[in-house]
């Protein structure tokens, strides 16, 4: 495993285009584990004013994505192969908060599992959960 | 299986806060079908410059949702369960376009798969497949 | 929630036709939790030596039916709706363990999440990880 | 892509040790597409009397793996990743058909669309849906 430099990492953030556009912030990275936090706005919802699953999913992907991210060649890209995801109670609160564990790193492929809370005056409570798939490949064979 | 009524699904699409902030249309819907069409912006993007999974997710969601609500109750309230989603080929391009087909109607739940393709100069290229479990619910049941 | 008969749950372990066949035993079961245990044979298995993904599947599946059944209507009929299962580590051993939680109970539906292990000389180690929904309906519906 | 050998994919199903157990058979493969049937049998069912999620999970897994196998390197090893399966319709009858089409086949990793059918009296009926990833990696990587 290669060494965790948690700063590199976290500056990484900078690149994530969608989850900065919709102010979403990545509030914490250990080895095996992320966290990233997404405070309400109506344009995020659905028809029923709650977060949009894909919102959910959006915040729920790119924290698993970091968690294996910190067991895997720092110089190399990680990308979703797949994940699937259980909506189990309504998201409408305050606040979303994914946190992410790697149950496995591979040399090429890892597993996580994501929890997603909603977060209404520092009461969590369980709205969704993801399992999922990342590929770990050098960034040359992506790019252009 | 209730009557089709395709303008007073098409007139729903302005509850869809999400998809109307990211610049989604509700380009086609039919009993069993529809297809969402998503324009290419750059805040949308994860760090690679494709469309982000959470976005391709959010418009594959919605598609398979409209595509399920056909097929419903239209007084109900219909809403994901759960999704599974792969990722096939890099999303960059002009536009996504998801079209959702509906693989099984029952009074409570539907399934849907879903293909969003990625479009380019008019050429089409599969860059995701969802499968997606919908649930149809009375309104009162899910409103405060 | 329906009071809890450890005894009548294990019981109907009698019904299950495919895991009594394959020498499976249900070796736990509390509310929002079961476990199931197999011995190795080598018809079980695939090209590889390995248990096959479908009897690791078909235990873990029956383990989280399980599991949603202590917390369900006692006179209701448990099906799995979907369930979706990542393969991290080969599944060679004495035994397989599946252990099943319940995340969220809700009337119709429940979601849990099954950890399989292979267990050898009493070291277990993590194999697979499900997550599923179950559904519950009365007996009526689904006989003929 | 290698060359297709169809004799040679049609051999290996004789190191499927569960699949001959429970009376399954290779019954076509062509490049990017696999077929496996099933006749009923008591010891395949649950507790109503279906064939068990596992069993149909079994010969749909197998049956993307074939498809897979038909587009990858013939020396390597090909195992299930991940699959996430629906049951969308009771699976009783005297035969299951999976069928199997890649969707993607990469360098690595491949994924299928698997359709199950419940044939019986020659009617087929839809019972079961998946969506799954394979793994290709050369046979050394995996043995002892």
């Amino acid at each position: 495993m290669p060494q965790f430099d948690r700063k590199r990492i976290l500056d990484t953030f900078k690149y994530q285009n969608l989850l900065l556009h919709i102010g979403a912030e990545l509030t914490d990275v250990r080895p095996g584990f992320a966290e990233i936090q997404l405070p309400y706005k109506e344009e995020l919802t659905q028809h029923n004013g709650y977060f949009h699953a894909g919102i959910i999913s959006a915040i729920a992907d790119t924290t698993g994505g970091y968690a294996a991210y910190t067991m895997m060649q720092p110089d190399n890209n990680v990308m979703a192969v797949e994940f699937k995801v259980n909506f189990i109670n309504p998201a409408r609160g305050e606040k979303l908060i994914a946190r992410a564990e790697v149950i496995k790193a591979g040399r090429t492929l890892a597993v996580c599992r994501i929890d997603i809370f909603l977060s209404e005056k520092e009461n969590e409570k369980l709205c969704a959960v993801m399992q999922q798939t990342i590929i770990s490949v050098p960034f040359k064979e992506i790019t252009p």
